[in-house]
């Protein structure tokens, strides 16, 4: 089997289950318990959050609550800090954003202005900029899109947001980011989202970092677990993995991309151009690759591969439930909706070889010929 | 090492880790990816739904959708179902539902109204009735509390508030309930939260059984997993080590709790009348005894229990960084605060033995009069 879909989610990293599996077996006390096993959990805990936070921002302006995936994480943003006014953000975000803002405006709390999209799928800076103005609330730009790997400078954007409205709560969600790409949190962002599940931690983990100038608003409130910012009993197992899953990430972080974007543009030049046409720029991430076959379901060649051992998206796996048959981010990218049924989400991880691409790239080319002989 | 702080978290059950591996190693993928290996997740989502659903109601007229845990099946019950009007619940809640109604109240979304209790911890039903009125949108009512073991009648009341009040949205939080006490969903109850890690699966892993004729109020919202009612790639592992140890805890309920009765009252027999008294009633949970040693403090008790081997609680552990010295529950029971400030919560699992609990109840013998002695 043939794995790119490591977007969607990656396998869990084995080394770091390793290492975590104790806290199944002997270490599953709860970390609120007055006793000593307690109090040396919480020390555990203390550790996995400092050490997570620490790889992207300055722990003395920075504070990390752990949560139950990054869509926990946005919602809490979003609902969080969303405000009567209006909330701006972009048409590449993730779901989780989208559907918030969405509910945002549906109960009347927060008007919801949407900036476009460049060709290449990041924000149109200009445009973003021209929708803040006093009333906005809360401004949310993803990092990383999920669909087309388009990076987003969300540093500088969120300079350029505060230069205009330095009241704005500025937010981004990381998940497609952390642990993937060379980044850290600029002075400007008040929240960042991550997941552990998108870098071989395991799903049901997440979390949010705060710039600790910022309020505290929980979005799920009990016992007063995470200093009151996120009640539930610590899932200190989830916590571990994503502390150590991510140890072995960003010690190869820089290597990884620059290998990845070397064999991922290895495999474009391999592809077929007249079945193939590139979505993905050649700067966005190098653990995204967005193809489309114009003409042909992008669905149809996925099953295709499916069937050789090679697992392939289309778009985001989040979205699989909706009814939509056409992304509407690659639609917000300017493609037409026969590029856009066409699209195939390739995504790596730093396990993913030369030799894999190589063999993937030779079964694109054969479906895609097949598909097209059979269609006439 | 005796663990008796089982209502805190319980260890993860190894025949359930054994079978759920798996899903860490080789069924890892997105049970929403369009592939083979995402139906066939699927698949096992929703044996997993349908296995746990159906061990405490009727599948027909109740659906289960998995949360992050029981806190957050609460927060999503309180709400999405708490509406302008009033909301009453009982003054021996979790913290999940007092920090949420607290939540509504402070928004100005609702009034909140709390039942006193019975002497037992059981909530006193006239009083509850009456402050049902006709613009009450929520009534939630624990079903075992967490600190006394005290049980509700839930379908009795659910079917008494109704009576008054047909519109009501009836909620009871199970999570200390659900693979412990024998017990099916009566039909006048709406929303219903439980949680893996109480009976041997892990942190981070609930869920919300909802009555299906009752619409769909989501409180995580993205990507629509859950059929939209909560978003978030689907924590498979956790999900099945959750339907694992529930198979294991649901196949010897009976006898467990049976046992468990019985080897609890021999413990009390056991423990001196001069030191201890007892706070739990017979009736209660039998995985519960809370007691107290008037004039001590049970957070000195539980030091020095912890410093022979031997692990309790005092009250709530998600209670734990509150500040409020005596146990709001203990004290809404109508003890004095002499003695809720020597609350012990001992609570156990089925694999406690006859032979840990006569160790404890020597240990605890031992310690009182130790620390008798020692104030003179």
């Amino acid at each position: 089997m043939i794995y790119l879909d490591n977007a969607a989610t990656t396998k869990p990293d084995s080394r770091a289950f390793s290492r975590a599996q104790e806290y199944l077996t002997e270490k599953w006390q709860n970390p609120s318990g007055l006793y000593r096993e307690g109090f040396s959990l919480q020390g555990e805990l203390k550790k996995a959050r400092s050490f997570l936070l620490s790889r992207i921002a300055d722990e003395s302006a920075y504070t990390l609550v752990f949560t139950s995936c990054g869509t926990e994480s946005d919602n809490q943003s979003m609902f969080g800090y969303g405000r009567r006014g209006n909330v701006v953000t972009t048409a590449g975000e993730h779901a989780a954003i989208l559907s918030s803002v969405t509910e945002l405006k549906n109960r009347g709390i927060a008007e919801v202005r949407f900036a476009p999209l460049n060709p290449d799928g990041s924000v149109d800076e200009r445009a973003l900029l021209s929708l803040v103005d006093e009333k906005t609330s809360l401004v949310s730009v993803i990092h990383v899109n999920n669909e087309t790997g388009a990076i987003n400078d969300v540093n500088a954007l969120a300079r350029a947001v505060k230069e205009k409205n330095p009241r704005v709560v500025f937010h981004s969600d990381g998940v497609q980011a952390y642990g993937k790409i060379p980044f850290r949190l600029g002075k400007e962002i008040d929240l960042y989202s991550v997941s552990a599940h998108k870098i071989g931690g395991l799903k049901g983990t997440g979390a949010l970092v705060r710039r600790k100038s910022l309020p505290v608003r929980p979005y799920i409130f009990g016992g007063g677990q995470e200093s009151g910012e996120r009640s539930g009993t610590e899932n200190l197992f989830g916590i571990k993995m994503f502390e150590y899953a991510a140890e072995e990430k960003f010690r190869t972080l820089a290597e990884d991309y620059q290998r990845l974007g070397k064999v991922r543009e290895e495999f474009w030049e391999r592809l077929d151009r007249e079945s193939f046409v590139r979505i993905s720029s050649r700067d966005s991430s190098p653990y995204i690759l967005s193809i489309s076959a114009p003409g042909l379901r992008g669905e149809v060649l996925l099953h295709m591969a499916d069937d050789r051992g090679l697992i392939v998206g289309t778009g985001s796996a989040c979205s699989s439930n909706a009814k939509n048959r056409y992304s509407r981010v690659i639609l917000a990218c300017g493609k037409d909706e026969r590029t856009a049924d066409g699209v195939l989400r390739l995504s790596f991880s730093p396990s993913t070889t030369a030799k894999e691409l190589s063999q993937a790239s030779s079964i694109f080319n054969q479906i895609a010929r097949e598909l097209r002989e059979r269609m006439g």
